[in-house]
């Protein structure tokens, strides 16, 4: 089989222009199929903010209103997927940037009102890996933003980590699939000031322990609960890290296997 | 050859939520290869107005800065053909959305500083159908905005209907093509005051005579030069008109022919 990386870069990235244009050259060198995979940055905020659209919590959770949702198709599917699938075009990748919606590759359920009402967000519930396949096999890199929708009509919020998971197992039967999370940390840390206490690997074991021990940072919990979720279905390798272990063999991350 | 419709609309589908379901309702149960093109709307205005950045003139004409691509790019590739692509795929049509910069397929140059600097608008050079194809030998109908790119990095303001000329022509020798300008009026008008005084066709001759004549509103003539544009570039029928000449065989409209 052949490999597939799939690759997700956060906010971390994304707003600063020099570092991003740095990642997509070299993103570029990859050979062979790759996903590109983006999450939203400070811009979404930053126009809700100035758009007098007040950011609405419920129970410390926020809340995506229609203006919300508004913004946040903008931004992502707007204004961050185009400067990126732009920029990898001058670096001779030749990209195709993609909502859920576009090709109906990933479609989703509006998140059921429980407790709280999280308006539009949508839980993926199904990839259509057809469109996506179509373009890899001729060599184009899907770029994909975290919007996600309902086949009704609704576009929905969807967490841009979950993207990536849901991504990687689709594609798991097919692909040799590896699944990478960027972000400004050299991986899962034991302690979240220092840099070198990298934990090199997280199986279901040690997982467990981490979450028992209370010792994984809460902004972690979220991420390497999608990372046990793509190892556990079929996906050969999952790492987390800063973008340079993509490109440097050297560089040390966190690896998720079983 | 088969044919290929290709259908731009403008901002007076687009800023009707109604009207645009119908039209997109309608619009998928065209058989065959089609791609949409869709134009602004006031949404950009309106959005430029809110973040405050002045319109900017030179000339009497519209200027594109930095600030104002920005915001076309988000309402134009972002919300606009978010909103779409979602549509479509609620009725079925299985669309992709795409700039010109997705799969390389349209690059245009900046408009080079003459008199005017008009700022971040590209005039298309070349139109790359291979992606385009690959989607329409599937059944998937793109759906394209009027953003383009100049392979440097940099996203370009293009013209709707022009992107709809370039691709229509792109596509004239290996699709019987045929390209519908779908407009607020029932076509041509000799009187722009009465909706029946229709000029049914126009070819080479009886366009020059009526640009002698004056007697084409001011609006219509960039229209009517990418018309003629395509019909002397192998484009085997245009035509303007209310959406309605797409589905009623007995709607009148403007046929531009050789």
């Amino acid at each position: 089989m052949e490999t597939l990386k799939i690759v997700k870069i956060g906010g971390n990235i994304i707003d600063n222009d020099k570092e991003l244009s740095s990642f997509l050259d070299q993103f570029s060198t990859i050979n062979g199929p790759k996903i590109l995979v983006h999450g939203g940055g400070k811009l979404a905020s930053k126009l809700a903010e100035q758009l007098a659209i007040p950011v609405k919590m419920n129970h410390g959770r926020r809340i995506t209103d229609a203006a919300t949702l508004d913004v946040i198709t903008m931004v992502y599917a707007g204004k961050i997927n185009k400067t990126i699938v732009s920029k990898l075009q001058s670096f001779n990748c030749n990209a195709v940037g993609l909502s859920g919606a576009d090709g109906n590759c990933i479609v989703s359920k509006k998140r059921p009102l429980k407790d709280i009402d999280y308006g539009f967000v949508g839980d993926v519930i199904k990839v259509n890996t057809e469109t996506l396949d179509l373009l890899i096999s001729q060599g184009i890199t899907p770029v994909l933003c975290a919007i996600t929708h309902d086949e009704k009509g609704q576009l929905l919020n969807t967490n841009a980590d979950t993207i990536a998971a849901e991504l990687a197992i689709a594609f798991a039967s097919t692909y040799y699939t590896s699944l990478y999370y960027c972000f400004e940390k050299n991986g899962v840390l034991r302690d979240v000031t220092d840099e070198d206490s990298i934990i090199e690997t997280i199986n279901a074991t040690t997982y467990n322990q981490l979450i028992k021990n209370g010792s994984v940072a809460e902004g972690m919990l979220p991420k390497l609960n999608n990372c046990m979720y793509a190892v556990e279905n079929k996906v050969v390798e999952v790492c987390i890290g800063r973008p340079k272990m993509l490109f440097d063999e050297s560089a040390k991350c966190t690896k998720i296997i079983l």
